[in-house]
């Protein structure tokens, strides 16, 4: 199977599951479940969850054994996209090209499909250690939790929203960056080792692995703000710049910011020597999409 | 000590732990943490971990082993009022007197202090259960989440709003109640006694026990809104006939809905027969008192 094939495989598993959660029969709920449903159906690339299935392989085991933890992750991560729209917030209208959802269900609602879709994500969790408990699960499950929190993505999301307007310096911007998109990355492939009782030296070479494709999307997507071809990128270039926005061509310049990203996907690289080659060929095709890719 | 003084000494022992919980030196998340200590100061009678640490108290065991789970609830409470008073729900500008925390810190940190208090209970849930994990801490979890999520208290949450303005039947006034505070006061007193190795007589018992409460708590507000004395109640009385609200009094009439609230108070006690006598003076004083209570 290819690297595409790979991805598309396994984001239909990831919808099917997530829509298999979703899937009850609630009288005085509907509403709620509805709010959290489009949402959830206008998803993009799963890239978390993929992330996470892909690790599970990685270790030889069965991805639909722990669905439960793949769909809890894109759940989070869904609630954080509808709070972020949300006009207090970033104030977006559409996303993916959709309308966003308190601009279909209201305000009160996003808030509280927001709200229910994290809950949700936990209970999922709980739900199946009350089943079978072990002490991978549980670390597992505060690795997840601990990403999207305050220590994490929602600490992240805080100091952008604080930063908003002003001239921020280059730790700021990797605080951001690290935080409010790279910790639920890393907990997805971290998570996903936890679960499959990874030793220390699988565990801290995956952690560096998905701290530098975290940074290297972000890289690139700065990149391609500047470089990219609209019509292949499906938005207009130039925004970043537009807005002040702090990016890493603004800091680095841009060549710098090319070579940047090389030597970060070869550093990534060098994070999958320690496993079977046969085995990393998703983790490898993914280091050198993020660079290659154009939108 | 009396049912007061017990009540005062959990109070006390609660708040320390919040404040532990939530001290934590950051430097970019200091808003949050900010916002965060806020509303969780302002807090009112912590009923719910008050219930918690007494169940625990019922079984033998000590309150202090089983702090995370008290603060968890009361940090999923207070995120449910910050969410509750959001300009898009309740639009509330006070709440126990003091500038409720969007009026403080604005509406994005608002929403975020929610939502990272939300996801800081469960991640403590996590860390305890990483640090020594069994059965009941997994069951009890679940239980909690459940509660707190849109089985639970975010779906009396959503039926409420959607009832706003509306004439709605009994079932639905029984449903908002029931989930919207209920839930959380149920799932504070089930999952004591399940991390406490409740056998199943004892925990059907609770759960009785716990609704009986609940509702009765709901039925005597009512009832003081109609009766109550406002300069001890602290608030203007007969806001709910003038919001056309739907109360006990108005589907039951006053002196039927006092009637039936001492029903429940008697039947309340009856499920704390099989414990032993002088484990249950609290929950037997707590019977009364919410028929009592004057505010």
């Amino acid at each position: 199977m290819t690297f595409k094939e790979l991805i598309k495989k396994d984001q239909l598993i990831v919808e099917e599951h997530l829509m298999k959660f979703l899937d009850k029969d609630l009288t005085y709920q509907k509403d709620i479940l509805k709010s959290m449903k489009y949402s959830i159906k206008s998803g993009g690339k799963r890239l978390r969850p993929v992330l996470f299935m892909e690790t599970i392989k990685l270790f030889g085991k069965n991805p639909l054994d722990y669905m439960a933890y793949a769909c809890a992750i894109e759940m989070i991560h869904t609630y954080s996209l509808i709070h972020d729209d949300l006009p207090a917030m970033d104030d977006d209208s559409l996303r993916r090209g959709q309308p966003t959802n308190h601009i279909v269900f209201g305000e009160a609602m996003a808030i509280l499909a927001g709200d229910s879709l994290l809950n949700y994500a936990f209970e999922l969790l709980f739900e199946d250690m009350k089943d079978s408990i072990n002490q991978n699960k549980a670390e597992a499950s505060y690795e997840i939790a601990k990403a999207a929190g305050m220590f994490g993505m929602i600490g992240g999301q805080v100091v952008d929203i604080d930063s908003e307007g002003k001239n921020i310096d280059i730790e700021t911007m990797e605080f951001i960056h690290r935080h409010k998109t790279g910790a639920l990355i890393e907990a997805s492939i971290v998570s996903a080792a936890i679960l499959c009782g990874a030793n220390s030296d699988e565990l801290s070479n995956l952690k560096r692995y998905s701290k530098s494709i975290g940074l290297n999307f972000q890289i690139t997507d700065d990149i391609l703000d500047i470089i990219g071809d609209e019509s292949v990128l499906g938005k207009p270039i130039g925004s970043d710049e537009e807005n002040n926005k702090a990016t890493y061509p603004k800091f680095y310049g841009l060549e710098k910011s090319i070579e940047l990203s090389k030597q970060i996907r070869d550093e990534s690289l060098k994070y999958l020597e320690i496993f079977d080659e046969d085995k990393v060929f998703f983790f490898k095709e993914l280091s050198n999409y993020i660079l290659e890719r154009k939108s």
